[in-house]
């Protein structure tokens, strides 16, 4: 077999076979393949498609690049969730001891922010001592001694994925729907869950723009889950306006901890109560404790405080504080009509929250504080958001990010449902 | 400016803009852009296309990555003729002579055989002490002693074209018109010739298999050449069944010099010559000896022996043989209604007159000797071919290229004329 052969097909419209793609997925893994011809076959698959068989071949082979996991060994049912990343979008951190409080375990691989979305292991290493690299045997540990663990995940699990990952961010061969399913559901079936529950986010501030994209992004990780044994379900969720009310990685942590202590914005609450249960569902978990109620009577902090100690960080050590702060004030009375997801996530990338490469370093404490939301009444002057950075220097780039990015009318204007669509085989 | 921006750009099939263009190409000849992003972009170009503009463009960011050649120091204008390549296509060896016997200078720069199509620098290799590499006062000086030069380009004449060539011939994006046509046309311009004809061959053994196809690259190029100012003409002309008897490096000189010499097949002399017409027009030289007088009365043959000796090649020399030959017969009685080009070009290639790589050697005596053209009767059991190769190894791959190449019927099948059409501007 040869890579020219492989990529001309896709470029002339035919299907690669399943010999073809466990060819090249190899061969690309072991440096036979060039870097410059798996580049081109991403365009020509971005450009020409993949129909659902090529998808699932392509995803299996990333998989079996790699190790698989096996929690086998555990005596409960295995939960996940993958979002697709939004701005405020820290679910993970109250759901995955919500739903361990359930009854369910959940050993969840996470990934680091690049440009204006966090990233869950971000967020948690702000908190003093916490570590996000841990060994298999390690997190099997910690699965038993908190029933969540939130961690990277290892260089074995999909070395193809990671490789071809990096690859599509320089060649702009990222926004292919079958490359983006293929890439989450490749470390997300060889990460050995049971059942995964998908929050496909939608909205200015996500990767998929329109509800179209998201249900066929949706669809074909939904599929793919179910034909590898993961019992998969997906919900579409809003992103056209940040979730919560804080974005940046200190500030997102001390917001789930109030999620986790009964309270916390409405939205996140509402989400989070919402994904445990299809967790919990999607696990076969039947007779649990409801979600709602293990956030009240704080069993999902119990687990919160155990996986983090587990996992070497200090649940009670202060967070990080940015040290300059600027307010943003609401320029006209009325109701908040608009509040631009995208334009907030990249006010908090400037103003450090997030890296533009990979190597770069996160400030812990930059973010942006909302003080109202979309559909809240405001008056002029009162505070709309706070800015938080290490220098003062900062302000100015977030707020020309931020320039057109609020109104303020009479009535409040249409916004997508929190939850939109459920999609599930 | 950013690569990705540029890939992007194409992929979601926006129009190039100038500066993207020369941008881009600078930025890969310098290193700047990656290879894997060339070839993602090449491949976006090939499936998205790009419009006269951006071709032109392209063409001349190309140009402008190296020298551009400059013969305005002759006293006599100056033709070229470059062809996209084909089966036994020597026209090159007895056309620069002849050319240049009819009062232009002709400064050809030349290139080598890859796959089944030969090179006329392999060619002329075969003749004992040739150099193919001349810098360009020795490429002066050989114009001016014999009027005609072949050679090889210098490494500073369109040096990003050399390295998207190497870059394209490897991630499956040589089949794409405009990069085809901007790869010919650099290389041409750059090469300062003031009149060009292009011979675009069309057929199985020819790159472009479709007259409609030969048609849009034929378009493209004359465009590109008159907006460049270069007297641009293009035929198209036929490559279902081979050019001539002679398929391979020594036996296509050899057919050459009997050319030269007043005989030859007639298709190559036919061909030759209203190449060489062509070439006197776009030169704009009137009343110039005519092409057919100048193979008769032995001016073009003259040409040729001061081209190359002044080369260093001995045109008394004998030349190389291969050891080995194996006869083909003829199958059985009637009219030989079909010879395939590419079958043919595929046995030459497989007997040791092509190479696979750029590294490899080819060996001078091998390929293939046709004793019947389509259209002629033939008796069974008469010689059809003759195979020359170095090794006796060698003949059964070449006999399974030849498998279902040829037919003999009781009447004369259709087949391309010689000159399918002419393309100007």
């Amino acid at each position: 077999m040869d890579a020219i052969e492989v990529i001309r097909a896709k470029r002339d419209r035919r299907e690669l076979t399943t010999a073809q793609i466990d060819w090249v997925i190899d061969a690309y893994t072991r440096g036979e393949v060039a870097d410059e011809q798996m580049s081109a076959l991403a365009m020509a698959i971005l450009l020409n498609g993949m129909d659902r068989r090529e998808i699932a071949d392509w995803t299996l082979a990333m998989i079996r690049s790699g190790e698989r996991m096996d929690w086998s060994a555990l005596d409960r049912p295995t939960a996940d969730k993958h979002s697709t990343g939004g701005v405020g979008d820290k679910i993970t951190l109250p759901l995955a001891p919500l739903v361990a409080a359930c009854g369910a375990y959940v050993p969840q691989l996470s990934g680091r922010g690049l440009g204006h979305t966090g990233g869950t292991l971000d967020k948690l290493e702000s908190i003093p001592g916490w570590r996000a690299s841990l060994s298999n045997a390690e997190m099997l540990d910690v699965l038993r001694a908190a029933g969540a663990v939130v961690c990277a995940a290892g260089s074995g699990l999909a070395p193809a994925d990671k490789k071809l990952y990096a690859l599509r961010d320089v060649t702009g061969t990222v926004e292919s729907i079958p490359l983006i399913a293929s890439s989450i559901m490749s470390k997300k079936i060889a990460e050995g869950t049971g059942s995964l529950v998908l929050d496909v986010k939608v909205g200015s501030g996500a990767f998929m723009k329109t509800v179209h994209d998201a249900r066929e992004l949706a669809e074909t990780m939904v599929a793919l889950g179910t034909d590898a044994g993961v019992r998969t379900v997906a919900l579409l969720t809003a992103m056209d306006r940040p979730l919560g009310r804080a974005v940046g990685n200190a500030l997102e942590v001390a917001e789930s901890v109030e999620v986790l202590s009964g309270g916390g914005p409405a939205d996140v609450v509402e989400l989070t109560v919402r994904l445990a249960r299809e967790m919990l569902e999607a696990a076969g978990i039947t007779g649990a404790k409801d979600p709602a109620k293990a956030l009240e009577d704080g069993s999902a902090m119990d687990v919160w405080r155990r996986m983090i100690s587990a996992q070497g960080g200090d649940p009670d050590a202060l967070l990080p504080q940015a040290a300059e702060t600027m307010t943003v004030e609401v320029p006209a009375s009325g109701v908040l009509t608009r509040l631009d997801a995208y334009a907030v996530g990249l006010a908090a990338w400037r103003l450090g929250a997030g890296r533009a490469r990979k190597e770069d370093p996160v400030s812990f404490g930059a973010g942006v504080v909302l003080h109202a939301k979309p559909g809240d009444l405001v008056r002029q002057g009162q505070p709309l958001m706070t800015l938080h950075a290490d220098e003062t220097g900062r302000f100015e780039r977030a707020l020309a990010a931020l320039e057109g990015a609020y109104e303020v009318g009479e009535v409040a204007g249409p916004q997508l449902p929190l939850v939109i669509d459920r999609i599930t085989v």
